[in-house]
């Protein structure tokens, strides 16, 4: 199904995602109705904005039937949620995108049944579990709830088995999965599309900088050789492909002297692809709603070089001087209380010459 | 006086340029709020709209007060308008500017004052006056109103001296100006901007090709020499600082045997500017808005070659071929009918190959 002009979308989750897809939206003529329990939620600010909860199944149902598509901008959405709205409208990426990738171990059961490579892991449902986990893969390594956690929440670092009481108190009783340290020399990432007629498309892999658990960088072209980065986008287009995906994926990988070890994948637009929006005539938002509204996939090659900055927090004291910055292209989400760790914006560096 | 996130621009106008602006600000964490008489003004779609009449002095009034700057997408304010508004808030660019391009023959003495070339031109009264100025300029001759028309209404081209009553007669009374014809080989434009700080930025010119009075393509980069691509950014130097310019301004100039020739001048953001969204990191509707928040223009270097191509009225019959099209990024304004001569979207054809 081909959605035409003046046809909605409907976006769960009204963050900065959900933000930059409505703008994505508009760009193509198509309106943007965003579903957040937050009336402040900063995509409110250019779209329609319904305030409700996920457990609000009634309001849920008139959202449905309110668009002609449904999307979304995080993957921890509600099952109830999800078959109250499925019921009415077609969900892109499908439910089976969202299962494999809300949970870890069948995510690394899926990545590894098409046999690709993951760190080590092994399911943790007791002091015991965790103990013999600990034996088989060694440590150091990381205990994290099965179900996902968000930019580093619910994890604990295990240094020697010593340490496993305690980590496993961090679950609360919830189930986990221990996963062994992978040596790497770094990580990055590719943002991998799949359109309606099955068509893939992948924008060149970004080399990505976190601390502590959150993003800082992404720089393009990352390090990688040709092999490596054909490799890269191998991997996603399989696992795409794999899914019956429609829509931007992130697929996160660790470069080692192994091959390519696929840390995560994230079935949405993805903070590692925000460089697209100043290196890309189509970048991710407008891939990602081509995809969802039937449309061929479009242009996602690399004019530039760009290195994009995240802006968190206290960061956004640096505005001033990034405004003085004459090859900054300035992104901000519209957030109106700054607080440590919150994505308040990010900054695309072009760092490729002009032509002449 | 520097805006910062949060504050509000206010835009004159809810056509495609409105929101296009409005856009450009969301993407700087600025709001929009948008002022037309029209409930249906595209720009509504994604900002919040203020609907009533420019006659309207209390609803000019509250939204001035609503704002903390004001700027526009069309120059045909009226005067009354402007004088309730700038009562409250800065207006960007300012009174000067439109008032300059409010009439063209206001036009043409500026310009020739900056010792520039325009065509020939005379002002017309009377049929008398224009028997006379035939005379002078010559046919074949265009007699147009003073006063702004759009793409091409009120207008009358003048073959020989015979047709003079009837080019009156269709003039309404109305103060006039003949314009004598220009040998051109072909139209380029800049679009220039100017900060409040007085610093200057061109973007690359275009090469435009109209039908109809119409604008169709534009073509970058132009066929210019470099001497020529000197002269056309020096000319449109020249005239933002004569004017204490701040914003985006349009001018069109004539290459000719004898050097370029000023065409005419907008005050505002141009549809032959709209390649910049995909051939420049900062494009013409960011560089506007950063220029009337007051902040430091930003990167308007060209990354790409950009074939700009108008999508006017049954041009969307089209659509789905272009959908197909890989490297073309489509723009479609909202517009739910289609009419004959609208400007329905425009597509960005990026002609240069990718990086690896």
């Amino acid at each position: 199904m081909m959605l035409e002009p003046g046809a909605t979308i409907g976006i769960l989750g009204g963050g900065q995602l959900g933000r930059m897809l409505a703008v994505a939206a508009s760009r193509l003529g198509l309106m943007a109705h965003v579903f957040d329990p937050d009336p402040l939620a900063p995509a409110g600010q250019i779209a329609h904005l319904t305030t409700a909860g996920y457990d609000d199944l009634a309001a849920l149902r008139a959202f449905a039937a309110s668009v002609d598509a449904i999307t979304y901008e995080f993957e921890n959405i509600p099952t109830t949620a999800l078959d109250a709205l499925e019921a009415t409208r077609a969900i892109h990426p499908n439910r089976r995108a969202l299962a494999t990738s809300q949970d870890r171990i069948t995510e690394k059961d899926f990545l590894r049944g098409l046999g690709l490579q993951t760190a080590p892991y092994a399911a943790v449902n007791s002091l015991a579990d965790l103990e013999a986990a600990l034996v088989q893969i060694g440590a150091p390594a990381i205990l994290k709830t099965t179900r996902l956690g968000y930019d580093g929440k619910g994890q604990a670092r295990i240094m020697s088995a010593a340490e496993a009481p305690a980590a496993w108190a961090m679950m609360q009783g919830a189930p986990a999965v221990l996963e062994g340290f992978v040596t790497f020399t770094h990580e990055v990432s590719v943002i991998a599309a799949r359109g309606q007629d099955g068509a893939v498309a992948c924008y060149d892999p970004g080399e990505n900088v976190h601390q502590a658990g959150i993003l800082r960088t992404t720089t393009v072209p990352a390090r990688l050789s040709a092999g490596q980065r054909t490799d890269a986008v191998l991997i996603a287009a399989r696992i795409l492909n794999a899914l019956d995906y429609v829509g931007v994926m992130g697929v996160e990988l660790f470069v080692t002297a192994q091959g390519l070890i696929v840390n995560e994948i994230a079935p949405r637009v993805h903070n590692s692809g925000h460089w697209t929006q100043n290196g890309c005539a189509v970048d991710q938002f407008e891939q990602h709603i081509r995809a969802v509204a039937g449309w061929p996939l479009g242009d996602g090659g690399r004019h530039s070089d760009v290195v994009m900055e995240n802006l968190i927090g206290d960061d956004m004291a640096r505005l001033p001087a990034i405004r003085q910055e004459r090859n900054a292209a300035i992104h901000l989400y519209g957030k109106a209380a700054v607080r440590a760790g919150r994505k308040m914006g990010h900054v695309n560096r072009v760092v490729t010459a002009a032509r002449s």
